[in-house]
């Protein structure tokens, strides 16, 4: 039933999905659309899409699934641009980090019987790095994908079935899929996902400031250090978005950590070292 | 030269250096001593070591060469008792993590004429878990085996011998060596090895705080997740050597990360974050 899907920005997820979904067996159509053409071009090259669209809210009409693939704030912004051109007979869905105000805009201006359906998703895959080039057609295997649907959601059979057919997909994408609620989403992202990342922006920085001077140094830490300054890489492009729309739930994470490693830091000498330690193995055990 | 090696200890370390040095082509004997047998055995039927020493020290006296590979409270009581046992046709080194005591120890007890060699040494490789079924040929291949060398020695032609061919050995092993001040080195891995260690068992102790009782929503951090608490299963046992013989460094460590991450917490929403996430950036820069 789907016959075609726009993929709004071909960067590393929108053009992963791409080629995840031919993988999948997907024979339909696939537009993407990107703010930067040669993004597009090297997506058409990979076999990610097969059209590029020069409008991106006439290649969504075009199509019945719309996949929004870039960082949230252009999620927000195309949201409502979409909202005005699209109706019962389409879904949009996307990749965003943070769903609480994705979510809240999509209950406001879609799921409605006579507007489109928008289904919230959070795939928890990535690298470090971003970009058309790096694409994989395996990276959802194995990940999960969240999503968090609006359990008041007054949808047509027609867009329902849509929402039912893309969770289809994901799931053949390779993806264990998992439901959630928008509030909770951005809670629980902010332990396993943000605040891995900022410990490991300001654990990269902070060893620039200390040894980045000596490349020689940075080899000593061996694959431990690269393993934890592997995210240093990431771009703050895709960050600040995130910064600013889980800021609460971020900080809280950041300053636990902050008082745990004070607490670790005052017990190295003590029987509290031990303790923290076994914590940690527990989170490690299978 | 070398016709016999102890390895005094066949843990992870003490184990995969036998298995080096028969890939790199060692012929001679390898001697093997465990405080438990289990671990000895599991060495001899690897064919990390070709015999199982009852006597740890009367293993060293039969031998050219000692390997310490053991915690750091123990190399240190093995100096004590080896510098009464063994002469000048001896070379001792280990593969501590910390190198100042040590250092200190082996300029009181070694390195003259008339007693044994002793090279303090650290390779920069291990697993999150040690034991001599992890053992591995290939641990030190593409690693940094630090020395910490006394300019100050002053040996017998034979055990500057004995020192020169294990720098050799250990670069047959795959290993690049770099030359380091003692309190250098305990510096610089309290900043590129001990806090990660360090932030990792943290990260993992919160985590398992945070969402322990939940093991499904664990696999949403995915591979990145994954690799920021993969040390969080280190043990116990060999931390707290390296906690209590670095401590002032770690503390250091542990204080300045603590501030940058305050930093970044209270600039969520700055234009300040653009600039750790630049410095992280150049961190990981080739």
């Amino acid at each position: 039933m789907i016959e075609r899907i726009a993929i709004l920005g071909t960067g590393l997820l929108g053009a992963s999905a791409g080629l995840a979904l031919r993988t999948a067996g997907y024979r339909g159509g696939i537009t993407g659309w990107s703010r930067t053409p040669e993004s597009a071009e090297l997506a058409l090259k990979m076999g990610a899409i097969d059209s590029i669209a020069r409008d991106a809210l006439q290649a969504a009409r075009e199509s019945q699934v719309v996949l929004l693939a870039v960082p949230i704030y252009a999620t927000l912004d195309f949201m409502e641009k979409l909202s005005g051109v699209l109706g019962s007979d389409h879904l949009v869905t996307d990749v965003g980090s943070t769903k609480a105000q994705i979510s809240a805009v999509a209950a406001r201006l879609f799921n409605t019987p006579d507007r489109a359906a928008f289904l919230p998703g959070h795939p928890m895959a990535g690298k470090e790095r971003g970009g058309a080039a790096l694409a994989d057609a395996e990276l959802f295997r194995g990940a999960v994908w969240l999503f968090t649907d609006d359990p008041d959601a007054q949808r047509s059979l027609h867009s329902a079935a849509l929402v039912k057919s893309w969770r289809e997909w994901v799931a053949a994408m390779g993806s264990r899929t998992i439901d959630l609620d928008p509030a909770r989403h951005d809670e629980l992202v902010a332990w396993v996902s943000h605040l891995p990342q900022f410990v490991a922006t300001a654990l990269s920085a902070l060893l620039e400031d200390e040894v980045g001077d000596a490349p020689e140094l940075k080899d000593v830490g061996g694959r431990a250090l690269r393993e934890m300054t592997r995210l240093g890489a990431s771009p703050y492009s895709m960050w600040r978005d995130i910064a600013y729309t889980n800021t609460e739930a971020v900080q809280t994470a950041l300053h636990a950590l902050e008082q745990r490693l004070a607490h670790l830091r005052e017990n190295l000498r003590t029987p509290e070292l031990r303790d923290e330690f076994e914590q940690a193995n527990r989170f490690r055990q299978e």
